[in-house]
């Protein structure tokens, strides 16, 4: 018995890294996202993770935008089933997601040898939003399709016209807790490397004694530092497809950042430099990590997770 | 430390119980399969498992046909999305499926009170099946919609002429093990509540050192089996739209079987008792089950699982 105890007491000194990857860690630009692309592409970071799941106990999140716009662009154009709600989708694109980076990091593992067998689960993993977020007042996240001024118009749901054309917009309220939070920890104790809240999580209100899901979408960033704090994560890596963050992103003078205060980040955010759809989620992830007694955010491409690991590549996000 | 450990070894002594849902826990005859049927229907069994989660540890499997075969009719009804392989599809079942029954039993458990709160999880699960099976040869299980001729004519894939008319069949190879049987054997010596394969499982096959899924699928009778198996289920309980197996089923002679040996069962089986696409695997299932040394197998109905639990209802097949 003493044996056992010592080797658990020895896993839970190990710290502890999730790493949330996005959406280009399954489909990159230029690409339609066709099984073997997404297969392929993800062995970029799972390779790493495989590597770094050695020396770290590890989580995996994911986004899950184009999977989920796949799917409600099928809903709509096949009326001979009946359609499924958003948060139905958000689960399937979990099975979906979760079974590739499970199958992917199975192999990555066993290439490595046998000494780096693990325990793996994908978990369905839902996420608790407050009924009276703001955020459905004014549903602002474009999710699926685009479409004509014309079809939009007759859509059953809240549309709005982006830069891309009409799309459906819903809410995307904040992340108050992860349902299977208490799971996740003892899985994490066991050192079962634990793929979870997939999408941000499927989305539901709490209803008396009992969970409803809404039509809406959880930012997978903010759903990853809520997640981080829950479980006692020490270091949280937003693995994107920029290097980290920057000022003037885009422009002729863009300025790499090494570090961002939270102060900076608050102050460059106002100035705008962060945009909603994109790094802004991820600073504001990062900083309410720390804030929140993380050890430490960083935020890098989906190249360098572990130059991140090692603080040598990315965006360090620190009080 | 003492107490907990005691705490351990008394869970550990509690039987595990498997209970594999057919597809009528999700839709019934004659319904459409919307979201508000299939999570009305899957109170039925949900409410007896959250109340047998007191006595027994659970695992819980399901089906997955009418939702799988919703997937494929989209899929084919909408050439904007690249269409995803058979494999690919069964995982996304597995989370819909999976979010369904976790967040049903969720709120069943909370319904029952703050001490029977358990720990729950939804695996995506993959199953390992033999290249070699000859149910590659000559695919056989129809799945997805229904063709005219013509249509099955040009299609992409075998299709057979079925009662129904034309459908696209796929092998369905036997499963050999469940990938993530050590996972699932772990979060069961924690009392966790484990949903998993759904569907009968992600197929894959072994190519060298990785796994690669297939254009199959598993019954999942055949797979729960073989999990209950490795995971050393006590009690396994197939729960089906009719109340156990019966001779001459459908006939007005028919005689409905209390208990059933498993030379009986092979005998009766050869003597086309028991149809291919129906009661046959659920016997077969049975049968291996107490064969490879399972306790008790139970074939039931939906709305009396508990009683099959307690050896008041089903066909118990016996050695």
């Amino acid at each position: 018995m003493r044996g056992k105890q010592q080797q658990i007491e020895r896993k839970r000194e190990r710290e502890i890294l999730l790493v949330a990857l996005g959406g280009n860690a399954l489909i990159r630009k230029g690409e339609v996202g066709t099984v073997e692309e997404q297969f392929r592409n993800l062995k970029v970071p799972i390779k790493q993770i495989a590597r770094l799941s050695g020396e770290y106990r590890i989580i995996i999140t994911h986004g899950n935008g184009p999977q989920v716009g796949n799917l409600l662009l099928q809903q709509e154009n096949c009326s001979l089933v009946p359609p499924l709600p958003l948060e139905i989708l958000v689960a399937q694109t979990q099975g979906e997601i979760g079974y590739m980076i499970e199958s992917t990091l199975d192999s990555e593992l066993m290439l490595l040898g046998t000494d780096m067998q693990k325990h793996l689960v994908s978990l369905i993993s839902y996420v608790v939003v407050d009924e009276n977020d703001l955020a459905f007042r004014e549903p602002s996240k474009p999710i699926g399709p685009v479409y004509t001024a014309e079809k939009a118009a007759v859509l059953p749901y809240p549309t709005r016209n982006t830069p891309k054309g009409y799309r459906r917009v819903v809410a995307s309220p904040q992340p108050v807790t992860i349902v299977e939070k208490r799971e996740i920890q003892s899985l994490i104790d066991m050192d079962f490397i634990v793929v979870c809240c997939g999408g941000g999580g499927i989305p539901v209100i709490r209803d008396g004694r009992t969970f409803c899901g809404v039509d809406a979408v959880i930012d997978k960033d903010l759903a990853s530092a809520v997640l981080a704090l829950e479980v006692g994560v020490d270091i949280f890596i937003i693995a994107t497809d920029v290097e980290g963050v920057a000022l003037h992103y885009g422009r002729p003078y863009e300025k790499f950042l090494r570090k961002l205060t939270v102060l900076e980040a608050a102050k460059y955010g106002k100035e705008g430099h962060f945009p909603a759809g994109s790094m802004g989620p991820k600073v504001e992830a990062a900083a309410r990590f720390v804030k929140g007694g993380g050890k430490r955010a960083v935020i890098t491409s989906i190249e360098t997770i572990e130059e991140a690991a090692e603080g040598r590549a990315g965006t360090e996000v620190v009080l």
